[in-house]
């Protein structure tokens, strides 16, 4: 059986919906407790509000693929992948707040400093960024040391200056200026792409494998990664705010550089469909390398570019 | 000699030169580094000058005071001290934001978004919290890597919703509400104290230590993170705006709970001296098991109460 054929048969919806209930479960025991560890003055509230009950788990399911597809340890995945989900969920709640996107309208439902006050969203966005790296360095955990610092860099370098936060610095500044195709690609990669990526570094570094392997899935979390913000942008012009969950149309209402806007919708679309044949292509190097349990990983990047949402 | 004469011999100000020299140095290189690593579109300038040029660096000094009692590891102490450092550096930027306290001076400067903008502030002080864990986890830096997963943990916890973020939040819901003397030291063992105290066991886990002497350092770092926020809630009274380096009389100001609201200003200054009566006495049983390196956490306890801004 090659390794397409593999992927035909997998069956992504059951996989998720297995992959999902662990990570729900996880985040809801682990964030803010409410009975363990309860966090103090609706905090905790607006922390799991911010987390639970929402959002496609997209990292997280990109890092229990790569994981499974190296034979890591699960429970350094499962970590991993709940820390690289609550950094994605506190730089939605910065991001939405006032002095940033000034959003409404998140997964359906109110922002969280619509729902708690701008205060409370900056603290729990502060506090979940924290708890992700509490997440990673757990001392009574059958998780190797070198592993747990491993994971705590690459998490922490993909979140930071050099990576989302940085990206996010260039989105503000970029907005009713025209970029080169160069700019838009630089901002996604970090601003997007660092994270997505990560999660597949995450998923790797939960196991041990050959450089080769991890150039591989480097370079299919890039193309995963800049798919992702080419479908975002051709789907805030084409889907309607209550299929995102969302508000669309938002990119061109505040003027901000897209690559609809640079290339057209046609190309956009075509580009995707590169760009999923890229990560298909990285993940034939894996199987080449002997690893053949990449079918998650390739239905994940199918679905993550062919989505509706 | 015993401790209470080695303290009186010593030089708090030839030590702490040394010392802040290397962390001045070192947060220099670090952070956000324009020729190694520049961060894009300002955000490193604005992450510069949240951390660069200003501030008592007293939690630096705390990690590395506390790593020489212990004699612990010089490299990772350094990497602790900045680290700690970026956490309250962020704190900062973020606590003065207009939907926070809204503060327009700190240190004698403008506030980082009156400099850089809201947005920008936000980004700076989120990327300044992610570099705090890049700084603890040097895949190049001879640091066994289950002290780099200790001092990540530590550093986690004191900063996320058990630590500093949670003790905001009962800050943010305390305004103008009468607090009992438990809730309002409830408040600031979260919000200032807990950083504090991690910055001693940061610097105590950078060595090797015996639990009783883990126990009376954790016991000294609670005593000195109480004290200086009631030496805090005295200043905002006592000193002015130029001498603080920042906006005076705020509390009152804000109907704020504070220590000299609650106990009177004679009341709040014997507590403070009575804290830093139990902070010595903790070194005490520091010394009791045989380690006698203690005279600069007893100079800096003293020189944190009775210190006039």
């Amino acid at each position: 059986m090659n390794a397409p054929e593999n992927f035909s048969l997998f069956n992504l919806a059951d996989w998720s919906s297995q992959q999902l209930a662990a990570i729900e479960q996880a985040l809801s025991c682990w964030v803010a407790c409410p009975v363990e560890a309860p966090a103090p003055a609706g905090l905790g509230d607006a922390m799991r509000y911010a987390v639970l009950d929402g959002g496609k788990r997209l990292r997280p399911l990109l890092v229990l693929a790569t994981c499974e597809a190296v034979g890591g340890n699960p429970d350094a995945a499962l970590r991993s992948a709940c820390a690289v989900e609550l950094i994605h969920a506190y730089s939605l709640v910065h991001d939405d707040m006032p002095c940033m996107d000034n959003d409404v309208l998140r997964r359906g439902k109110p922002t969280v400093h619509v729902k708690f006050g701008e205060a409370q969203a900056l603290l729990a966005g502060d506090a979940l960024q924290a708890l992700a790296f509490e997440f990673l360095t757990p001392d009574d955990a059958d998780i190797d040391h070198a592993m747990q610092a491993r994971l705590c860099r690459i998490l922490a370098k993909a979140a930071g200056f050099q990576g989302m936060a940085g990206g996010q610095a260039i989105d503000l500044a970029s907005v009713g200026m025209p970029l080169t195709s160069e700019q838009l690609h630089e901002m996604h990669r970090l601003k997007t792409g660092a994270l997505l990526q990560a999660s597949v570094m995450m998923g790797a570094h939960c196991g041990a494998v050959s450089a080769p392997v991890l150039e591989a899935l480097r370079d299919y979390g890039a193309a995963v990664g800049l798919a992702f913000q080419v479908v975002d942008d051709i789907l805030d012009v084409t889907a309607d705010s209550a299929t995102l969950g969302k508000t669309a149309g938002k990119d061109a209402a505040q003027d901000k550089p897209t690559f609809v806007s640079l290339m057209g919708l046609d190309a956009s679309r075509q580009y995707a469909q590169q760009l999923l044949a890229r990560s298909l292509a990285s993940l034939d190097q894996v199987d080449a390398h002997g690893l053949r349990g990449t079918a998650a990983l390739r239905a994940l990047a199918d679905m993550l570019v062919n989505r509706q949402h």
